[in-house]
């Protein structure tokens, strides 16, 4: 990025990997964040890496969405399961389904990197894929990134013990109408996209052998784990129809995630377990609290028309939202055997690790 | 934040803490920031921690800076080292140094924090500081928060075998007026703001006896290492009034940071050594390689009439801006022995972690 030469020093804003390998890197991040195309004039990105900001311009009328979301190596994947690709593309995508959830239209990602040395350099022993651990992490961040044509417009880069990757998303949307988790209101029909608890279950197979990690690519068809696909044009779709009164993405699994959104929202919600959209593999239990599913919970008026597909992917009603009472449970799961409460559990992921 | 009981689960935008404490940290971190000021109809921050994304609405005919910066456990600090205060000072003066440099008016913070459990328990051994390490950093981070009003308008949690912050920060400024590193041009005045190399003289005394490091406080007067002081209503001034050519700010040492400067606006440039404001206990290579400083480094046309002071904070003229010449160096250094080239050599810091 400079013409200095590398240096051994970090702690700033252009922190730097020490060694050789430093300068190409940080090149080769501008490179390719200036493939997705440089800014326009009439862009919302006005500046983009090379300074000591970045500079977005929203339009007349517009909002900036903002979100970080932290992965962590040991914590949110693990080096010696995750394909440097996949662990890429998640990064970018749970950013990108935050966004999503708002309704907001994506206008630039930053991403703080941190890194051991070692994932900066080629693996020579590896006849297969001897690029290095960082290079296939950009590929699979970038390639996600070109699909919604979200630019890289800034982030830090560091030397770190373990491998850290906080990915900040901005998005685009009309002034006060932003999709909220805090409109659901009595009455209104619980819906969510595609199917639930097939991240889970996909996950759990490959935990039991994991071998089938490095056999698992993104172009092998569904991977709701490794390569889950944030529901960018479902949420900017209902947000343009102002059909929905509440929206939230799935991350920490139904029974949690449904819990927030009735807590903002002041309400309740009855969930009918048969109605449950099950994923590739996924028992009840995957479904109901398996999370990282990142597809869109929303909730609309019953009066709304809300079609079978948006944009390709399935929709399902699975409630309804009730007036909260003091002393009941917040939501409510039906089943065969009659009513229960529906209880927040999130699922343990990456147990090995703990 | 939510009603639902703490879970062992991670991975997703309110990924919490595993334990009983993850509930009250994330109540206590959004009290916190709500402690600052809940967003008004008319403010930049349109909504806060609490959904998926914040919302920032930028007054018309602005654009927004953003700016991210990871700080590392060893690498940007030690935890046997440094007061957490100070770790979480730190981290947020990075940030707004950076809308510093671009003279850009702070309108929200994001943090993204992974932390080990042991850091969210009060120490029960320590008599004098017994709050637990995440306390005593947002304390820390807060308290200059609040200085520059700059609400938490959401980030990130997570547990993590190292303590990691990535800040983003966002800023407010008029388009087209942000102050960049390309505009310098020959002829101009190099200036810089305050004093240089005192914060590497600091870090280095403390270094050399670590016991210093707890008596070290915010209360006791001057400390550029522990305590930078961003310079964010100088960067303001700068602005507001059209003076500077070029600007940025001091984070990897003079001669690393100018000869960026000079690359993005395509000039060379030459610095007299006797004009350097030396900080207290710093020698010239500390001033010249230093860095952490976080002082503004500017350029302005030889005519602008720049004041000793700019909010009652030192400015001093260092050198000027030259045409660049193929085969000669970027920087050059004038001294009693005559013209040398200026290389860029950052200082190495926390070398004992190395």
């Amino acid at each position: 990025m400079q013409s200095s030469e590398p240096k051994s020093k970090t702690g700033t804003d252009t922190a730097k990997l020490h060694g050789s390998g430093e300068l190409a890197l940080l090149e080769a991040i501008r490179a390719r964040a200036e493939g997705l195309g440089r800014p326009k004039p009439k862009s919302r990105v006005q500046l983009g890496i090379g300074d000591d900001c970045a500079l977005l311009r929203p339009r007349a009328g517009e909002e900036l969405a903002v979100t970080t979301d932290l992965s962590i190596e040991g914590r949110h994947f693990r080096l010696d399961w995750h394909p440097p690709e996949s662990v890429g593309h998640r990064t970018l995508a749970r950013g990108l389904s935050d966004l999503a959830a708002m309704g907001a239209r994506p206008v630039a990602a930053f991403l703080s990197l941190g890194i051991p040395r070692g994932l900066t350099v080629t693996d020579a022993n590896s006849a297969a894929n001897s690029a290095a651990w960082v290079t296939r992490f950009l590929d699979g961040l970038m390639a996600l990134a070109a699909e919604h044509r979200v630019p890289l417009a800034g982030g830090d880069l560091a030397e770190s013990p373990i491998a850290i990757a906080d990915i900040v998303l901005t998005g685009a949307v009309p002034q006060g109408e932003a999709l909220l988790r805090s409109g659901a209101r009595p009455g209104d029909r619980i819906y969510v996209t595609g199917t639930l608890g097939g991240a889970a279950a996909e996950l759990a197979a490959l935990e039991a052998s994991p071998a089938s990690f490095a056999g698992a690519t993104a172009a092998g068809g569904p991977a709701p784990h490794l390569y889950p696909q944030p529901r960018v044009a479902q949420g900017l779709w209902l947000r343009k129809r102002g059909l929905a009164s509440a929206a939230m993405d799935l991350s920490d699994g139904l029974s949690t995630d449904l819990a927030h959104l009735c807590e903002e929202s002041g309400v309740a919600a009855e969930v009918v377990a048969a109605a449950l959209p099950l994923g590739t593999g996924a028992t009840l239990a995957l479904a109901l609290h398996g999370g990282e599913d990142y597809e869109l919970l929303f909730t609309a008026p019953a009066a709304a028309k809300i079609p079978r597909r948006i944009d390709g992917v399935l929709v399902t009603a699975i409630g309804r939202i009730r007036a909260r009472k003091a002393g009941a449970p917040a939501a409510i799961l039906r089943t065969e055997k009659g009513p229960m409460p529906l209880e927040s559990r999130g699922w343990e992921h990456f147990s090995a690790t703990k």
